[in-house]
């Protein structure tokens, strides 16, 4: 079975949307992370740390869906990384209200021994010197992807930079692969990040999608058209748990193979939306993701005759 | 072979964009509509009506591409519709600096009469009331395709309302879509649309692609990722005579085909982007729409595995 290993924050968020508000919930990239890739049978861990605040149902939650959480330090005495947000009325922008590091202000990441050798590594948003001292621990995995936010590049440019050098893989929204590159057409902002390192880039589009760059090739997976999305919180962060997971479930790093990753990522991220937080994805069964690809082809394929 | 009824402006342009600026030029939605469906070996008649200062070689243009021209008017004394128009860095958005409706202002089209019985229709931007008084003059067709704009929302609601009671099919982007129906969420405007007349709503959302809705069917066509948009005037209508000149030429209105349809619709469109005005249009040969669709076939096509 594959191992995939997990680094993000695991934090409380609280989220106010057009459709309601919540105090502090469970949250975090490398929580949205992890409960996407669990939907696979892969073995995964997550590395992190929380405060003594952080309550014991959240970790036992994890532990249920088999993630090996004995890689997420309890803090004594400190307290769990905490976002909050107000969305937009369009759900496209949001305002961060307050962010407060706690824990993960001087974290030093300790990678679990059985974990030191994964497949995958999923370099969930943090903070660039945490995801490079995981790197740091590890041999060589089969791949390395990395997530990271518009907070980094605004703070720690030249940290980025080096662990940018250092993935195969970059997964970044819109408006940050252009903040990232100066480039606003995608196909040349995905060329420069190449250049920077990673061989795949994934520009992920929100309700437009995502795109999948590898040297002249792109693959494009639509976001499924929703209703209403109630919640976009962690939207992309499981679109990477999907993306990294299905790649460690099917052991094919290959293009092709990452198409099919893509629309997983997008699949499970569609069901992420429907609700508060991480409510949906702790319900999610594997039958459910598995109608949902039907809609993603039925949505997608096409058998054209030409004229 | 199958009869493909055009109605829409014929025009000049002026365009301003990053990248340049040109002075009157050939546009119009008719024009586009026009060149885009002269692609498939259908027949093809203009309705619309122009001005003494319209040039000759613009009407040849359309002759050669064997396009009837017999049904555009040309009005002694009168000047041709004019639009200009700036568009914003970012090309998604633009200001219209002009509008001079001229001799479209009391337009009263008349269809030629070897077209009175047309497979397909395809309503272009003009007035609802010449988009129904063309309605008016024919044999109830196989399909009838709309497309309009904020404009006629703006200026004319209930004609407007009247016109779309009694299409098959809309075309129209999303924010317009947000307009006519007050909804957000383009799936429940989508559904608002179809219960004022047309089963078929087509959204085209720019660079982001297009979305077919038909009862609770959804496709998507997604926009082929280019380096650089040059000017994307005339987008929606090439994609719209794309859309209408496929389902001409293969006879075949049934959903299945309408994604085909939405395919080639984007894909005329994507090279419609890549120069000023209708000039990437005037030379575009059928064997580079050919090669361009195995692009959208890599861009979108799939085939998964189950996990």
């Amino acid at each position: 079975m594959s191992k995939l290993l997990i680094v993000g924050t695991v934090a409380f968020d609280a989220i106010e949307t057009p459709f309601g508000k919540t105090d502090k919930i469970l949250g975090g990239a490398g929580t949205y992370i992890g409960l996407s890739a669990s939907q696979f049978d892969i073995e995964s861990a997550v590395v992190s740390a929380v405060g003594e605040d952080f309550p014991q149902e959240y970790l036992d939650l994890m532990s249920e869906r088999n993630i090996d959480i004995s890689g997420i330090e309890v803090v004594k005495g400190g307290k769990t990384f905490f976002w909050s947000g107000k969305y937009h009325n369009d759900l496209n922008s949001r305002d961060t209200l307050d962010t407060q590091l706690n824990v993960l202000a001087d974290f030093q990441p300790v990678v679990p021994e059985n974990f030191k050798s994964p497949d995958i590594v999923m370099l969930g948003n943090l903070h660039p010197l945490v995801q490079l001292s995981v790197l740091e621990q590890l041999e060589r995995p089969k791949l390395v992807v990395l997530d990271t936010m518009n907070f980094w590049m605004d703070n720690t440019w030249e940290d980025l930079m080096k662990v940018i050098s250092k993935v195969d893989a970059l997964t970044i929204n819109d408006e940050e692969a252009r903040q990232l590159t100066g480039e606003y057409s995608l196909v040349k902002a995905a060329r420069k990040i190449a250049d920077m390192g990673p061989k795949y880039v994934v520009i992920k589009k929100g309700e437009h999608g995502a795109l999948l760059f590898n040297n002249d090739r792109i693959f494009f997976a639509p976001a499924l058209p929703l209703e209403e999305v109630f919640d976009p919180t962690g939207a992309g962060d499981t679109f990477a748990g999907g993306f990294t997971g299905y790649l460690a479930h099917t052991e094919d790093i290959s293009f092709s193979n990452m198409k099919n990753a893509v629309i997983y990522g997008s699949n499970l991220a569609s069901f992420c939306v429907e609700k508060f937080g991480t409510e949906r994805m702790q319900t999610l069964t594997k039958e459910e993701v598995h109608q949902r690809l039907e809609d993603f082809k039925a949505l997608t394929q096409f058998q054209i005759k030409l004229t």
